[in-house]
């Protein structure tokens, strides 16, 4: 074990030291950090998602204090009798992925790490930018070559090397993990890495607190790559070590109708998730066509009785309108859960039985162009 | 008295009860309320402003938990040895307005309001347009005939109605005011609504929970119309009076060099602010030409033992460029405290002696197209 850092696994049964390099195991399959029970109370003190440092693996070791802006511990707001929004727009770049980044920035700087590289079409990217100038780390950021010019100016703010790729997503990352191999560079991958979901484990935590030192029934999240459904499973799951809660919350993982492979996968009762071709879909941000984490993503499903659904283009037009006549205002596929969460209730669906359902806002609407109606 | 709501003083000395249609004095002149004892410690529970309830005027009598989105409790986060960032943007709306907007929203509703006007040419006006949707009330909304697409659509998107005017600032301004005339309508006006200053105030009280029970030496705060300005002075006026502090922090306002109306009236050692020609300046946030509560403004400067100063359109290019290779990113208008405070410190200026200087990062760069270097 690197000092203080925990080492990863894979589910191959390999184990491995956690060092600057080191992205995925020898097999290919993405590595994994042990489940350990949260450490309860959090710090009152420290507003942000911080105060749940002690339950954050390796956080002992990370040099956050100097690196946080301020992420996390986002409002959560009633949407009617039993559903509420956890506003994750409301931090530092605009979304929830500031959770992860801030831990994989913190990480690569423990890690005596100079440069990193991160491969985004967009949350991902500017966060990953953001934080590594905050460290004062060197980043690379490879994207899409279609990527609008105020996000790529935004980046380059940032004091980020900008690579646009010619070609998808997938062919994105593809380039990025070239790179990284190539030079032996961090990869600050939110998809490989798996310090990575110990930031977004907050989410959960600050729920638990939010909610009086309970978790809701159900919790509905968008997924492509999944990093909140397995952030959220992993924080639940500490609670549950911890013997602070009885159960895991049902876990809805909500997919766009057009690009689902988990979706077809859960459906068709597979324990991996095969590719499916890429497709465009106004829910830009999880339009994933081969998650790396997809067999992850079906067991965290199943495991906590949840399921995974898909939405429409239509639903997440109407979702977007939805929440802006309620003061909120997100990108496209900030509006998935919301969408998702509302059709459960309207057909009275088992997934959302009991009493309250969770859903968050994940990116900001100053973000993107609003959909037309 | 309108039932738990401190009724409006105006410096000519009359006084009026708080109502629906009452938003100036009948001299004309701005209303106010009175400075009263801060309420402390604050409810460790509630992660929004409104921790400070018992601290803001009328909030017994405010439906502020169906209205909040989770506004404030911003991060404090360090940029140097002395300076400490406060990221108002990281609010629902990106911009500090939230603080001021759902207090005057709540207000409304309390009033038995049912439609509210404002007039803005951006962030107060996408604040109240917010939070009237959050609370069920009809608004319109008036901006500058130039206002960009974007933010026309998200006003619209909460479903306000938008009226174009045609001139400057203060012709959008005179238009709301004539249409709230004529139909007796709530003015949600920041300006002049000075419960908007018992959002703001909020700013002041978490510097001081956030700095361990202790205030800044020196704030330094941008000044338009000086919302931010005089929230804070009320906040610490506030902690002064409950004995928890022992002076103000000298409060720095900062205007762009070529609308600075409150500079000139300072540096000329007046009571009261001339209005200048209105001009154009990237720090579109705070060109106000005839500040209405100019005079107000000198005297929090003064009391404080602190000054108005100007930053050049160079300076906030470059601030804005030192922010984001830190891993900030504001609209133009956001990075005015920060070119201050540092030209502050590097000039090793008096108003800065001593401990802790604090800056807000007041509005999102997701809001806006990033200057050019």
């Amino acid at each position: 074990m690197e000092a203080g850092f925990p080492d990863y696994l894979c589910r191959c049964g390999r184990t491995h030291v956690v060092s600057a390099d080191r992205w995925r195991c020898d097999c290919g399959g993405p590595l994994d950090l042990p489940v350990t029970a949260a450490v309860w109370p959090p710090r009152q003190e420290t507003h942000s998602m911080w105060r749940h440092a002690g339950s954050i693996a390796g956080a002992a070791e990370l040099p956050w204090p100097a690196i946080s802006l301020g992420e996390g511990l986002t409002p959560l707001v009633a949407a009617g009798p039993r559903l509420r929004l956890k506003v994750e727009y409301a931090s530092a770049t605009g979304s929830f992925k500031d959770r992860g980044a801030v831990v994989l920035v913190a990480l690569a700087k423990a890690l005596g790490a100079t440069r990193v590289v991160a491969d985004s079409s967009g949350n991902a990217g500017t966060a990953v930018a953001a934080y590594a100038a905050r460290a004062g780390l060197a980043a690379e950021i490879f994207v899409p070559g279609g990527t609008s010019e105020k996000k790529v100016r935004q980046i380059r703010g940032h004091g980020a090397e900008i690579t646009l790729v010619d070609g998808s997503r997938e062919d994105t990352a593809a380039a990025a993990a070239e790179r990284v191999e190539r030079a032996g560079l961090f990869y600050a991958s939110h998809v490989h890495n798996p310090y990575f979901l110990e930031g977004t484990k907050t989410y959960a935590l600050e729920l638990f607190e939010q909610l009086g030192g309970t978790v809701p029934d159900t919790v509905v999240v968008p997924a492509g790559n999944g990093t909140l459904v397995l952030g959220a499973y992993r924080g639940f799951a500490a609670l549950l070590a911890a013997g602070l809660v009885e159960r895991l919350p049902r876990i809805v993982a909500v997919q766009a109708e057009r690009c689902a492979p988990v979706a077809a996968a859960f459906d068709a009762g597979r324990d991996e998730v095969p590719a499916v071709p890429p497709a465009a879909t106004l829910a830009e941000g999880i339009a994933i066509a081969a998650p790396a984490r997809g067999g992850q993503l079906l067991r965290a499903v199943r495991e906590s009785g949840g399921a995974v659904m898909t939405v429409s283009e239509q639903d997440i037009v109407e979702a977007h309108a939805g929440l802006a006549a309620q003061g909120f205002w997100v990108e496209p596929t900030g509006a998935v859960a919301y969408a998702a969460a509302r059709r459960l209730e309207a057909v009275g669906s088992p997934l959302v039985e009991g009493g309250v359902v969770v859903a968050p806002l994940c990116g900001s609407g100053l973000k993107a162009t609003p959909p037309e109606r």
